[in-house]
C-alpha cells in the first residue's frame, strides 16, 4: 500500500524515487497522483518526505486537484536550459532533473526510476543525469520494483474501485449473454432478425458500448475468440467470425475505470446451444482444476507453488503442461494468474520466470485463471475470476458470475 | 512515411532500430506492427532489411496477422537465461536482446531504441546490454526521433484513418451541440426535464458513449471546461459544474480508433444562450487569428515562425503572449499546434523548445489551435482543427465543422 512506501524504500536502501510521464496510461504516475489530465509531469519522493509533483503550467489546476505539494516545471525553464546546453535536448533535460533533485535535497545516494515513457529518450536522459550526478546511483528495477511491491496490496479505497469495476464487468458480461441467447440459430450459427449471421465484430462493438454506458474504458480490447482461436490464449478473435453453435468461445474481458484507473479481469468459456463431448470434457477438466485451486488458496502462501500445483492437476488429467515442456502449445500453456490493479498484469506473479517474492498476503488482488488449449482440435477453455486475499484469511471473488458452459439457443 | 525508414536510418547513421513493448498504447510498436493484442513484443529492424517481430507464444496468431516476419521470443527462453544469470532479471533480459541482435547480424554499429515502457526497467536492461555489447552504440533520441520523423508524414492509408476519426469526432461534437440546445435554461443554467441542472460530468459520459457507438476510444479523456476552467488550457473541467449560460466553454476532444489507433484533435468554444461583450470580443480575437494563420500556411514552410507570427498577431490585439513573457498565464500561453497521428502530440512541433526540424511538408497532419486565456476573468477561448498538408500545396481541414460561438438556448 502507499503508506508502505517509506518502509519499502528503507528496505531497498532507496533515498528517493522519481516518477515520470503522464498520469493516464502510466500506472506509476496514476498511483502517486490519483490520475487526471497531467500529460507532462515529474514526481519526486524523498524517503521520509511527502511527494512533490512538478507540473506543466497549463495543467496547474489538474496538478492542484491531486492534493499533492506542487511546483511549476517552468521554475527550471527548459528553453533557458536549452540555451545553456547549445540546444542539446538530452543535456537540457538531464540538467533540469539535476536542478529539481537538488531542490529536493538529493545530491547523492540511490534513486529508483518509474513511469511508462519512451524507452530511448529516457535511457539517454537518465544516462546523462547519471553522468551529471555521479554520487547518485540511478536504479532501474525489473518486475520486482518497489512501486509494484507497494501496489500489490490494496487499501480500502482501491478495493472499492476494483469491486466497482467487477460489478460493471459482470453486468456487461450478462448483457452479452442475454444478447446472444436472444438470437435464434440457423444453419448452426446465430442470425439476426434480418437473417444475416451475427459476427464477433458486432459483439465487440456492443461490449465497448455497454462499457462506456457504465462509465468504463476498454484500453486493452477484449478477447472474444471462437473455436481454433479459443485454442490460442491471447488470440483476440476474428471480427468477421460467425457465432457458431457447439464451439468453445473464450470471453476474456479486462476493462478499467475511465481515465485509465483500476482494472478488473474476468473470463468465461461458453458453447452456444450445446457442447460436443470433447468441448464438455475440456470444460469439466478446467472447471475442476479451477475449483481445486480456489479451495487450496491459503493466506500468506507463496504463489509459485500454485502454478506447479495447477500443472500437476492438469497432468493428472492427461494434459501436457509447460512444466513438463516449456514449448508446448497444447494443454496448459500459461501461468495461473497475476496481480491486478492499475496494471492489468502486476504483482504478485505466479510464474517462475517473473522474479520478486510473491505471496498471497492480505490485500493482494489476483486473478485465478486456469485454462486448456487445443488449437488444432479447434477448442480452448479458460475460467477466470479476480480474487481478493482478505485480512480475515478468506479469498473473496470480487464479482460473482455463473460458470455455465452452455448458453441455450433456439434453433430455427 | 514508413517507406522512408531506411533512408532516414542512413541519414542518422543508424544500423538498426529496436522497438519494445506492447502494440497498444505504444505508438512506435503500433506503427511498426499495425497494432493488435501484442502485450509483450520486441521488433528489430536492420537497415536495408525487413523488420522482424519477436512475439510471445500465446500471441502467435496476433503476431502472424501483422504480416511481418516473426520469431517466437521463446527461441531464447527467459527461464533458461535466468538460470544462466543466477536469477538476475536485468542480465537475463540484456542477454536475450544480445542473442536476438546477434541472430539478426547486429554485433556493432549504432542502434536506436523506441517503445513506451517502464523507464527504470528499460534503463537498467539497456545499460546492461550496452555493457554486454560495447561495440554497439545504443542511441536514445529526444523529441526528434527517427520514428517521429518517419511518422510525421502520413501515407494514404494513414490519412484515411485520420479522416475517418475526424468524421467520428465532428459527429460526436454535433451530438453534444444538439443535446445541449435541446435543453431549456432556468436560473441561467441548463436543466433537464426533471428540472435538475445538467452537469459537465453527464456530458462527458455521453461523449464517451457516443464515441463508443462510433467505434472509437477516448484514452486521454475530453476537455469540457467552463468559465474560469476554460481559462486554463489543460483544465479538463469539473464534472460537478453546471452548464451556465453566457460563459465560455472550451470543448477539446481528441479520441482515437479503437485499439489505440490514429487520433483526431478538435476544439470549439461555445457560449450557451448568449455571449457577453468580453466573451464575444475574446472569441472574435481568436477567430481572427485562426483565420489569418490558416490563410498564411505555406507548404514546406518551417513551423516555428508560425508560432512567432501567432504571438505577433495576439500582441497586436493587446494580449500578453509567452513570446514576451514565458511565464504569463494570461493571454496566449501555449504553442500554435502539433503534429498528430498515432500520438495525439507528435512531430512536427511548433514550439521553439521542442527540437528537431519542423516543416509543413506534404503529408504532415497538424493541429492549428490558437487560444486566449483569462482565468481570473473567468474565460478562455480556443479554436482547433486538424489540417493536412496536401501534395498539391493546399491545406485541408480534415473534418469541417461550424465555428459558431453561441449555441441558442430556450430560456424557461
Amino acid at each position: 500500500m502507499k503508506i508502505d512506501l517509506d518502509r519499502l524504500m528503507g528496505e531497498r536502501n532507496l533515498d528517493a524515487i522519481l516518477v515520470t510521464g503522464p498520469a493516464q496510461h502510466n500506472p506509476s504516475m496514476y498511483y502517486m497522483t490519483g490520475g487526471g489530465h497531467l500529460t507532462n509531469a515529474e514526481l519526486i519522493k524523498v524517503r521520509g518526505a511527502k511527494p512533490i509533483l512538478y507540473y506543466s503550467s497549463m495543467e496547474r489546476d489538474e496538478a492542484a486537484s491531486t492534493g499533492l505539494s506542487t511546483i511549476n516545471l517552468d521554475t527550471h525553464n527548459l528553453t533557458a536550459l536549452l540555451k545553456e546546453t547549445d540546444g542539446d535536448q538530452v543535456q537540457a533535460r538531464a540538467k533540469r532533473y539535476q536542478l529539481m533533485l537538488n531542490e529536493q535535497g538529493i545530491t547523492s545516494g540511490r534513486m529508483a526510476l518509474y513511469g511508462k515513457v519512451e524507452a530511448g529518450a529516457s535511457y539517454a536522459v537518465f544516462l546523462a543525469l547519471q553522468n551529471l550526478m555521479p554520487d547518485l546511483e540511478l536504479i532501474g528495477e525489473v518486475s520486482d520494483s518497489l512501486l509494484l511491491e507497494a501496489m500489490a496490496t490494496k487499501d480500502e479505497a482501491e478495493i472499492e474501485h476494483i469491486r466497482a469495476m467487477g460489478k460493471i464487468t459482470t453486468t456487461v458480461v450478462g448483457n452479452v449473454a442475454n444478447y446472444l441467447t436472444s438470437h435464434n440459430a440457423k444453419d448452426g450459427r446465430l442470425v439476426k432478425a434480418d437473417g444475416q449471421p451475427l459476427t464477433i465484430g458486432e459483439i465487440k462493438r456492443l461490449i465497448n458500448l455497454w462499457l462506456a454506458e457504465e462509465g468504463a474504458e476498454n484500453p486493452e480490447s477484449t478477447i472474444f475468440a471462437i473455436g481454433g482461436d479459443a485454442g490460442v490464449p491471447h488470440s483476440t478473435g476474428n471480427p468477421n467470425d460467425y457465432l457458431e453453435l457447439g464451439k468453445t468461445i473464450i470471453f476474456d474481458i479486462f476493462p478499467c475505470q475511465a481515465g485509465s484507473g483500476y482494472f478488473y479481469d474476468f473470463t468465461r468459456t461458453w458453447c452456444l446451444g450445446y457442447a460436443p463431448d470433447a468441448e464438455q470434457a475440456l470444460y469439466d477438466d478446467v472447471h475442476s482444476v479451477y475449483q481445486t485451486i480456489m479451495s487450496e488458496l491459503k493466506i500468506n502462501a507463496p504463489c509459485e507453488p500454485l502454478q506447479d500445483r495447477t500443472c500437476e492437476l492438469f497432468q493428472a488429467q492427461g494434459h501436457a503442461t509447460i512444466k513438463e515442456n516449456p514449448h508446448t502449445q497444447d494443454g496448459y500453456v500459461h501461468s495461473l494468474g497475476h496481480g491486478l490493479g492499475l496494471n492489468v498484469h502486476e504483482r504478485p506473479w505466479f510464474s517462475h520466470a517473473a522474479g520478486g517474492e510473491n505471496f498471497l498476503i492480505p490485500g493482494v488482488v489476483v486473478t485465478i485463471e486456469p485454462g486448456l488449449y487445443y488449437p488444432k482440435r479447434g477448442m480452448g477453455c479458460r475460467l477466470e475470476d479476480t480474487v481478493l486475499a482478505r485480512p480475515d484469511g478468506q479469498f473473496e471473488i470480487m464479482a460473482e458470475y455463473p460458470y455455465d458452459l452452455i448458453l441455450p439457443i433456439q434453433e430455427n
